[in-house]
């Protein structure tokens, strides 16, 4: 069959028979036998080594796409996936010093890392802030905000959406409502507007994507999002910005340091 | 049907005749028709209001179900799922003056949020740390650690297991090695041994569970887990312990805060 060699079934194991078949494939790539790329065996060589029925390999095979471990291209076969590039979140990433040299963080730490970073779908409006967004901005509710929504890209793949909400009062008249936001992007920005900045909350959930995501984050089936929302204060304690983002899990590892004292 | 319309297919659309159903109750879920824990209409009601066959039916629920939004219960339909209580990860859950209440963080976290918390399936070994393990602790390949290994339940639903290392030189003869480790936990027996914290790393992953992930927390199907992993340093810069686990991302939302200066 492969240049490897799958176990048969356990008879007596009270395991289903796709689940077993399913146990040796993911243990074929945990370990070196399928590395990431790597075809996996067809159907019906499965079929000839298990003497089973295509169904029960077809819902073996259906299981280890649902847990996002394959992907099937049509009439080629499936392959076990590959990652793209990881793109570790430090959480010294919005530091002063870093604006400083007048890079957004994305474009800054991609670069670091020897990726090429780009931004598509920039849009632009003014709406009024729903209520949690008001909520978090400490706006009555029903004011107005500018909304600036993105796609942030790594190699040319869509890794993160994002939409930030920033009070009209604050952003109108600003490079805040171009497209181009300027150097250090809008955090700068907002600098140089006097609201000096102290930290930021973020929020992290994970959970599947919906519809939407998975189209503008080209996301493989079994494969969740982190939905992170970072909330900007200036040092007089006033929220300043609230960006709301959908980022492939498979892109990032986010990472954070918390105090023991 | 229900009491509370769905709208019909949009014979125009090039969208899919099971996914426009999808669509259909996932708007419900969303809005007040269909709120967490009422019942989803019935195959049956589904094939005569939409005027399809029963697979289409199925192929739509069966997108839900994978989504996280529904659970089916053996012969009584199919059900928008409930969420359970949501703990919120504070950054400040590791601070000192947490520890000296002589609670450990989950605990007090738990029962400040009016829920009920325990720990089960606590184990506790000494190994050979993994190479992994080792690079985080600093230490050289193949040192001993002591693993302790135990599963947290808010309301006896299981919501996180985790797996802690401590290099045995600090550990062994300690009440570390003990099931129960004491007031306040490991943290605040490393600081009466001397090692004073002084901050924690977290590195946060999401992920689809594997099929023992989720036996231990009981997960529903299209439920992600965030795998998180900390590592304790004492202020003289020293590893002193990694703290490896995985969490139902349903039961968990993580907060930060991230400096701006």
């Amino acid at each position: 069959m492969a240049d490897f060699a799958l176990p048969g079934l356990d008879p007596t194991s009270d395991r289903p028979v796709f689940k077993q078949i399913a146990d040796h494939l993911r243990e074929a790539m945990n370990g070196s036998a399928l590395p990431p790329g790597s075809k996996v065996p067809s159907e019906s060589q499965l079929m000839t080594h298990y003497g089973v029925a295509r169904m029960t390999i077809r819902n073996a095979l259906q299981l280890l796409q649902s847990e996002g471990l394959t992907v099937a291209e049509h009439g080629k076969g499936v392959f076990v996936r590959s990652r793209p590039q990881v793109r570790c979140l430090a959480s010294d990433r919005f530091a002063r010093r870093h604006r400083e040299q007048g890079k957004a963080a994305f474009i800054a730490e991609t670069e670091e890392s020897g990726g090429k970073p780009s931004v598509d779908s920039i849009q632009i409006s003014e709406q009024e802030a729903s209520p949690d967004v008001a909520k978090r901005l400490g706006l009555p509710a029903g004011q107005s905000v500018v909304v600036r929504s993105r796609r942030y890209l790594i190699n040319g793949h869509p890794v993160e959406t994002a939409i930030s909400y920033i009070p009209s009062h604050i952003a109108q008249g600003t490079q805040i409502t171009h497209p181009n936001s300027g150097p250090g992007g809008i955090y700068a920005r907002l600098e140089e507007l006097g609201y000096r900045l102290d930290h930021f909350d973020e929020e992290i959930r994970s959970r599947m994507p919906l519809r939407d995501e998975v189209k503008a984050l080209k996301l493989a089936p079994g494969i969740p999002v982190f939905h992170l929302i970072r909330t900007a204060y200036a040092d007089d304690g006033q929220a300043v910005e609230v960006c709301d983002t959908v980022m492939s899990s498979d892109a990032y590892v986010l990472s954070y340091q918390l105090p023991a004292r």
